[in-house]
């Protein structure tokens, strides 16, 4: 097992861990306030409009944590800047 | 498997656990401030124009807990020291 | 694999794993806050302005502890006595 295949192994699995992790929490947390939002629109239908608005653009916030995991995982997986020095050797 | 291919390994890894971790307790922490508003909006309509701006103020210091790790993982990648002491030997 | 690559591959794994561990507390912490100051502006709307107030101040505390272990990182990764000591040989 050469150089270039440690870090090709080691990149495959850090991509799949990172993305494979950081959803955890943004799924959790968008799909308890995705709750609450249809508990409140029960309790305060009039609000609907209100309550549906802060939800997505909150639901955008948390969203944006999975996002970053997944710009670190596009970039371990097709800009990798270790595999490319390697690669050019 | 020489030098630099250690700390090439080493850095995928900590870039992807660095953000993937990162970002659990961030997206859990705002969607639960996100539950707790909309649950909010819907028990003070009147008050929904001050409690969509805390919460949005909030969830920016929330989310910096998240940046920092993503911040981190973006110069173990880019700009990491180690790996450029050891290429230009 | 000598002894500045030991040093080097500990120091990012230890700084990635600083960061991303410290910010979990840090962050779930925050959003606990800011979701019971939600609670508490719907519950007392004539207080909104005293409880952003602590909000903020006690938000700022809770984020010095992500900013603590931000510090850590920076300093592993750029002003790392360590691997100064040993390329300095």
């Amino acid at each position: 097992m050469d150089q270039q295949t440690w870090v090709a192994v080691a990149s495959v699995i850090s991509a799949g861990l990172t993305i494979g992790l950081g959803s955890i929490g943004s799924a959790l947390g968008e799909g308890r306030a995705l709750a609450q939002a249809l508990s409140s629109i029960a309790q305060q239908p009039d609000e609907a409009a209100t309550i549906t608005r802060t939800l997505f653009v909150g639901m955008a916030m948390v969203e944006s944590t999975a996002i970053y995991c997944f710009v670190v995982s596009m970039i371990l997986i097709f800009a990798n800047p270790f595999w490319n020095q390697m690669t050019s050797q």
